[in-house]
Formats: structure tokens, sequence, C-alpha cells
């Protein structure tokens, strides 16, 4: 950002006593501008041995299938944010399950966080952002065609540990690929 | 905010279209200033079965003790992040363990994540904003002066667990209280 928001003074960048990153500090009014990584926060939705896929209708990333997710809301649980994004995303009613995966990405400054979740009902009421939402079995899934790595990863998980009926929680990191929207 | 960050414009608070919240926008340049959660990231260090905290020298909850912890930044994982702050406060260093609690605090807009560690060496080198860091036995936790719940609770799983031998990641939600600094 270029002005104080607090007193609409050019910002200055520059690293503080005691600090040992640059920020943006406001010299009139003593503001300094923090910022930090943003939470998506999701699910993967299940209905009979099917999983939710969401066909994206906005960029990065547009019609590419995507687990439904978006970013995390202020006053909200991570648990409260991803069901209020499949709801807005799909018009899914869910059940939510285990915290399943949370996905560094440091090179985006996000962290994406997926819950499992059971579907109450089949029934889909596709949001704006969303060109369409579909149930896919097992052997259905659009591989070459999903949004981001979270979300691929987050699948391969799922039907590996479906076959052995244990889901743990699994943390890792995701570094730059050349791939966009990554 | 009170002012547009991108144009210095006074931002006005409104809904946009398609969205459900209000929103800090800047009807100038058109710019919208979204608001999100913050991760806090940390560690439970581990040293022949002492447990480390550390006495905050800085508000909120100064004289209180806690695990090393602090906000996650920009081009950080949070594993990367949790030991940043094990070493800026307490100048401990450790090996990164699994992934153990995830908590909700959606009354300050934070989610707090704490990481099992082991201490590579028993030394420690406080920062300045600690004012004493300690090896507590598991037996002398001082249990009626600890920083925050997120620490409190994530010390009562890890002492539940070390008598099984099984360390589960734990995602729980903690909501607002009386006590200050919560
Ligand atoms: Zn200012
Ligand atoms: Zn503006």
């Amino acid at each position: 950002q270029k002005f104080c928001g607090q007193c609409a003074t050019p910002i200055t960048r520059r690293i503080l006593e005691g600090d040992n990153r640059e920020r943006d500090v406001c010299e009139a009014c003593g503001a300094v501008h923090y910022q930090n990584p943003r939470l998506v926060v999701g699910t993967l939705p299940i209905w009979n041995d099917k999983i939710l896929l969401c066909l994206r209708a906005i960029e990065p990333r547009a019609n590419t299938w995507t687990l439904p997710a978006g970013f995390m809301e202020l006053g909200e649980t991570i648990g409260q944010g991803a069901e209020r994004e499949t709801q807005e995303e799909a018009g899914a009613q869910i059940t939510l399950g285990k915290l399943y995966t949370v996905v560094d990405i440091p090179h985006v400054d996000q962290v994406h966080v997926y819950f499992l979740a059971h579907a109450i009902s089949p029934d889909l009421d596709p949001g704006p952002e969303t060109l369409e939402a579909r149930w896919y079995g097992i052997d259905e899934i659009p591989w070459d065609n999903l949004s981001f790595r979270s979300v691929s990863t987050t699948l391969k998980h799922y039907l590996r540990e479906r076959e052995i009926g244990h889901f743990d929680t699994h943390h890792y990191s995701l570094f730059a690929a050349n791939r966009p929207g990554d």
C-alpha cells in the first residue's frame, strides 16, 4: 500500500527498532501496517462414495474443477468458514468431519485448510462463483483439469486413506511451480 | 481503516454486489480492502521431559508464561514461522515435530497453530519480547499463570497423550470468555 489507512499520509517502508523485516510504517501517526498470510478454508464433501467438485466461474483458474473453498472471514472459525464456502459455492448441505489437510503455499502467502464432510442430501445449488457443481465418482475425477495443487493432493490423500478406512490430518507445504494458479 | 491505502481517499463501508458482508471500499479507485483472520504459529519444545515456557515481556498478558509463538509472516510456511518464533522468543534450537493443535479464537480473529518440537540443546537465549525462558518439569507447569487458553489446552493435550505415547493433531475452537487476553 502507498498511504496510511489511518491518516492518509504516504507510507514509509523500513525496519522498525527491535524488528527484523521491512514494514509499511506511517511516520505521521505511528501506525504500522502489518501484512500476514491468509487462510483459505474448504471441504471435501462426500455423498454415496461420490466427491463434490465445483467448476470455477472466476479467476484464478476459471473453468477448472475445485473443492469448495475460499478466504476465511473475520469472526468465524475455520470450520464455519469451510461450511459457509461449501454453501455459497455449491449450495451443498453438509456435516463437517475431520480437519483433513493443512497446506502451506508460501509463494502466494496462503495456508489452505480442508475438512472432510458428509453431504446431508445430494442437492446442489451453485452460487455465482461456480459454473457447475457436480458429484464425481471416484474413477471420474478430472485429474487433468483441477484448479490447485492443494485440491489434487487433498483428493489423493482421501483416495489413498479411503482404501485403508483411516483418515489422519495431513500437513505439508507446496512450493512455487511453473503452473499458473498453483 | 479510514483511508484507501492505494489513493488516500476516505473509505466507504458497504456491501458489494454479489457479496454478503460489509467491506472497506474505495469509491475513487475501486480498491476493496479485505480483512482476514491472522495465524499465530508456535511450538511446544521438549528437552529431557521438560517443556519450554517463556515469560512474556509485552502485552497482552505481560508477566505470564507462554509457549513460544507469534504472528506468521509473509513468505513463510507455518512450520518456518513456528521455528522462527521459537528462535526469536527463546533462542532455542529445535527440530520441528508434528502439527499438534489448531485452535480457532474467533472473537480475536486469530487461529493459533502449535507444533510439537524437540530441542537440540537446552541452551536458551531469550529475545526482547521475553523476560525469562525456562525448562519446566511436567509437575512444575505454572497453570495459574499461563498466558492464553490455546497454551493451556495445548499443554493439557500433550500431558495426556504423553501418558499413552501417541500424539494426534487436535482442532478445536475457543470462544469468548471473561478472562482478558484469552
Ligand atoms: Zn498514519
Ligand atoms: Zn482508493
